[in-house]
């Protein structure tokens, strides 16, 4: 997917919105653990109730993860059940990877071979090379962490850089601008702290930023559009458990709809 | 495991050597792919062939990711078959995961509970609370990417971070060490930066480092131990394709026994 395409959909929808779908199994609604793929079908319910409010998904790898095989199966199967009832929307895995080439290559193909996804998130902490070999797959987009939403943020991402004023997170955000252009690679930019998102437009006006933070983190929707917006809007914003918490009981979706809603329209009425 | 614990098991096997199980199904002997499970039976003549030598085996898991399911099924077996045969050993979950807090809790169930590893390696990038969760499990470990062996390492991790001469890999290493003592913490150090490992061990002299970069990627074992040996040892020393990929005929797993060989013997020699 390009930039401009992604900007097509945002139009379409009259949504930046992407869902979180950390799924949870100690937290999904009760009725669902009678059923034999319980997670599965919590999401395909999230998907079928809000895919056309959201223009993109973002199962946190985690979640699937500490569930083994199992786990394994069920992201696949999330992934294949979104691309057959919404082929539109861009897909990522918030994956939080990065290692040497070799390793990189075996994550591109898990990730954008072996399943189907849009783009990955990645820590920059070890460089270029660690992100090249995601690059090199025409049309699918790498995020790299810029600024993240925890309050451990603070520990490295703020530390000077230089003789000026330049901190760590803009040092990365700077450099992998430079790896990438505006079509191959986004930032994650935590609305948690959308002063800062100021500071990051002004390195980089064109790319996308995949916001974290709005909702459960008690991040501001107005305070980062009026940040961060561009003319392709240019922004992604996640919600994971205000979403799929929202209800607990057999109604959970169209619970957790009500609240996407709620997000779209205040994002259409932003972009208007 | 305790670093008394490791330390003696370095004592008795005369070795620090840690078995990197970077299993790529596409380099592995011909005839294991007449196999149901040719990862795991490689996996297993190797561990067979090296656990006398080895303290540790470090899978890292994108190569079973990278297989979805059926990876990540082989690694569990993997883990079993180690505990089976070679329960001394320190086995790490080569992971380079760092995400927040909740995310954070479920890959440690992942790897500490659904899988028995003793340690996770974790990327710094997201600070502190991003550690934590991993460091309530009791016997478990962190290892946090210090100063990596990749080119790519020098893009952030060399920028100075203040009006001194610390740069960020330092700073990590300073901050990391205060999250965790020498029995919960280990740092990676590359041994491609031997000379870098000395700047290192002023800053932690006891915690343990995990040292990739020997063999495939030329790093030299005596400079490392020049550098960073320890009351405790202090190093455990990583090669995975110079062993593996050693052989590729039905002997292959004697001949990794004799680059494995070569490598404990030289270590046996260091140590004394």
């Amino acid at each position: 997917m390009t930039a401009a395409g992604l900007y097509k959909q945002i139009q379409n929808k009259k949504s930046f919105l992407c869902v979180g779908l950390d799924t949870d199994i100690g937290k999904i609604p009760r009725h669902l653990h009678l059923l034999e793929s319980p997670v599965l079908e919590f999401n395909k319910k999230i998907i079928d109730a809000t895919h056309d409010l959201a223009i993109a998904y973002k199962p946190n790898l985690a979640f699937y993860e500490a569930r083994g095989a199992d786990g394994w199966n069920d992201l696949k199967k999330t992934v294949e059940y979104i691309r057959s009832v919404a082929p539109e929307v861009f897909l990522i895995a918030d994956a939080k990877r990065g290692d040497i080439g070799n390793t990189g290559a075996m994550y591109a193909k898990a990730f954008f071979e072996e399943m189907d996804f849009d783009a990955i998130t990645l820590s920059p902490y070890m460089g270029k090379d660690t992100v090249t070999p995601f690059l090199e797959y025409d049309g699918k987009w790498v995020i790299l962490l810029g600024l993240t939403s925890n309050p451990g943020a603070e520990d490295f991402q703020f530390l000077p850089t230089g003789s000026g004023p330049e901190r760590l997170f803009e040092e990365v955000i700077r450099q992998g601008a430079e790896w990438g252009g505006p079509d191959q690679v986004m930032f994650v930019a935590g609305a948690t702290r959308a002063g800062l998102i100021s500071d990051i437009r002004r390195i980089i006006p064109k790319h996308f930023l995949l916001v974290p933070g709005i909702g459960a983190q008690g991040g501001s929707l107005k305070e980062v559009v009026d940040a961060g917006l561009n003319e392709q809007c240019g922004l992604i914003i996640n919600a994971s458990r205000s979403i799929l918490y929202a209800g607990s009981d057999e109604a959970f979706d169209q619970t957790a709809r009500i609240q996407a809603l709620a997000l779209q329209e205040e994002m259409a009425s932003l972009l208007s």
